[in-house]
This record gives C-alpha cells, sequence and structure tokens, in this order.
C-alpha cells in the first residue's frame, strides 16, 4: 500500500469495530496478487478489502462487517429497534452519500492531478463535498454524535471523513473537525490505527 | 422531476420493497421547495429522497429503508443470521461498490456532457464501471440471483443497474441482461414502477 492509503484503507473501519466491540480477531494480510484469484473472489467478489471469516460465514463489504458487528454490540450500538435503525440510516448516509464524493475528489488529487481533465472538473468536484460536508454540519451543529450517542454510524462516518485528509475541508469546519477529533481520541480507534499502520511499517519479505 | 430521472429516483426501492413485503403504505411527495426546509431536513438531512415515517420512528437512505422493511420479511431476506449477513453484504455491495461508479458515469453523461472535461475523463469513468460490472458477471455467472434465492439485494442491486439505461452497458452483457429482466419481471417490481411514475404523468399544478 502506497503511504496515501495507509490509514484510510477499509479494514481500518473492521478493526476499529472490533476493538469498540472488544472482539478478538485474527488478520490475514493479502496482496496484490492474491485478489484476483478464486479463492479470495469467493470471499469477496470484487477483490478489494476488508473481509471476514468467522467459524459459520463470510462476509464482505465494511458496512456490512461493521453493521454486524455492530449487531451483538452495546458499545456500537443501542439495541432497541429505533436506535438499531438509526445508526444502519447514517452508516448508509456515510457510505452512500457522502463516501462518493469525498472519495472521487480524493481520487481526482491523488491519482489524475496531471491529466488535462482534472483542473475542469475539480470545482465541480469539490463543490459537491462541499454541499454535503455543509449539510452534515448543519445536521451535526450541537450535537457530540450523529445520534445521542458514539455508534458504529460516528466510527464509518469519521473514516469517510479521513479520506480527505490531503485538503483543508474538514480544518476550516469546526463543527466538522472536532467531530472528528472526538471520534479519533477513543482509544478503539487509536488501537484500531495503529494495528492497521504496523503491516506497513515491516521491512518488505 | 425531468424524464431522465423518472424510473431511476430512489423512493422506487423503498416501493418495490414495501411491495415484495405486502405493507401498505401512504406517499407523500415533495417538490424542490420542501428540500431545504427545517422540517424536511429534521426527516432527510441531506435533503434528498426517500425517508419514511412510521409510528414510532423516521428513517433515511434507500438502502436503511430497505433494510428495515427486509429485517421483517421473509419475502425480501432469510431471516436467519447468515442469510441475513449476505444480503446485508450485497446492499452495501450494490450502493458502496457499485452505485458510485455507476452514478458518476451516468451524471457525467446527463448532467456534464457538454463540459470540456467530459469526453476526457469518460474513458476511465468507463473503464472503471466496466471492471466493478466484469466483477458482478463473474460472481453471477449461472446464479439466477446474487445468493441462493430473490433477496432485498437483487432488488438495490436491479436499481442501481437501472441507471445505465441510457448506456449499452448491461444489454451487451447477458449475464446482467438477464439478471435485471429476472429481477424486474416480478409483479411486485411492475407495480412498485407503475405507481413510481404515477406522479409524472399527472398535469402540473
Amino acid at each position: 500500500m502506497p503511504p496515501f492509503a495507509q490509514g484510510v484503507v477499509r479494514d481500518l473501519r473492521v478493526r476499529w469495530a472490533l476493538e469498540e466491540a472488544g472482539i478478538p480477531y485474527v488478520e490475514r494480510l493479502v496482496g496484490a496478487e492474491d485478489l484476483g484469484t478464486p479463492g479470495y473472489r469467493a470471499l469477496q467478489p470484487f477483490g478489494q478489502v476488508p473481509a471476514i471469516e468467522t467459524d459459520t460465514f463470510k462476509l464482505f463489504e465494511s458496512g456490512a462487517i461493521v453493521l454486524h458487528i455492530a449487531e451483538s454490540s452495546e458499545a456500537l450500538m443501542p439495541q432497541d429497534p429505533v436506535g438499531r435503525s438509526r445508526t444502519t440510516a447514517w452508516i448508509f448516509a456515510a457510505l452512500n452519500s457522502i463516501e462518493p464524493r469525498v472519495q472521487a475528489l480524493a481520487e481526482l488529487d491523488l491519482f489524475h492531478a496531471k491529466e488535462a481533465w482534472a483542473p475542469l472538473r475539480r470545482p465541480g468536484a469539490l463543490t459537491a463535498v462541499e454541499k454535503r460536508l455543509g449539510d452534515l454540519e448543519g445536521w451535526l451543529g450541537e450535537r457530540p454524535y450523529l445520534e445521542d450517542r458514539f455508534t458504529a454510524a460516528d466510527l464509518m462516518m469519521t473514516t469517510v471523513m479521513r479520506i480527505l485528509r490531503g485538503t483543508d475541508l474538514i480544518s476550516v469546519r469546526p463543527v466538522l473537525r472536532d467531530y472528528q477529533q472526538r471520534c479519533e481520541e477513543r482509544p478503539a480507534f487509536q488501537k484500531a490505527l495503529a494495528d492497521h499502520l504496523k503491516p506497513f511499517a515491516a521491512p518488505a519479505a
């Protein structure tokens, strides 16, 4: 993984959720050569990370894995029907209403900056992100979290906001900056981030 | 709603799920003038559609609403833990791994075709969609559905594929074309689509 991806690859979300829930796990690292193999595709149909295996089933998509973990952990989600539904709504909002625009801007800056279309497209891509960040800021206002307490939705939203770390889009918005900091100060996040980064620091085999 | 959006606005997903589950509902149409009001933002923080209200709570994000409906309907999801998790994984795959690329291509064609950057960007945007469609085709193969039977995940995937209706990307892939047709032939889809389209045919007030 190149430096720009370290600290944002989606396994971080799963590690963080497992830490919050207090569930031990064993990591299995995969390399680019694994992602297209039939064995890995049976686990992850799109050759992405993360994916998990438990005693009874396989699961892919960081959103589904985090939601699955949250469904059995009060630490990640109120276990009453309304609290569960609200948390789920915000997980989808992070992944479907915000991340696509955020990811498009990050990919433009990271992968396409030198292509002729990039400077022409960037203002519109930026506006699209700013609109959603403004809406998010409007919702949060004085709230410390998206709903009444920290949930898996805040975990997910924080990891989406991290994708913008190459920009000042979060730091210029105090509500979002403080919200992200509040979530990232959690010991479970710090542990997950350290474990996420560890393999990148290891000398190549 | 302009013609290009009719038949793909996300309320279609919720209507389809409610029809499959046999749950009656009352529609409340909103106009552009409603989407920014504090009242609507309390229901849908990003001023989008759809959102639902039940006796006990409010919910937004089509993914969360469809998943919520599926959680109490055997017609939309096996109710055992493994079946639920697999369905959830594919709902997230449709909305987070496929839709962002599909939506980016559709927006390029629908909103930006005359901008200078569009023809330069389109090949890359197209390749990104084709990669994921190829992966999806590879997974489906001989399968009639994403998992053993029709679920809310097929519903979601079909509505994502519909966003490509202005292209030949589905029709040139028999596996995907037949899969989409299989899902859209369902009476619940036909009923939902008709109800979704009905307001657009009404004369403007």
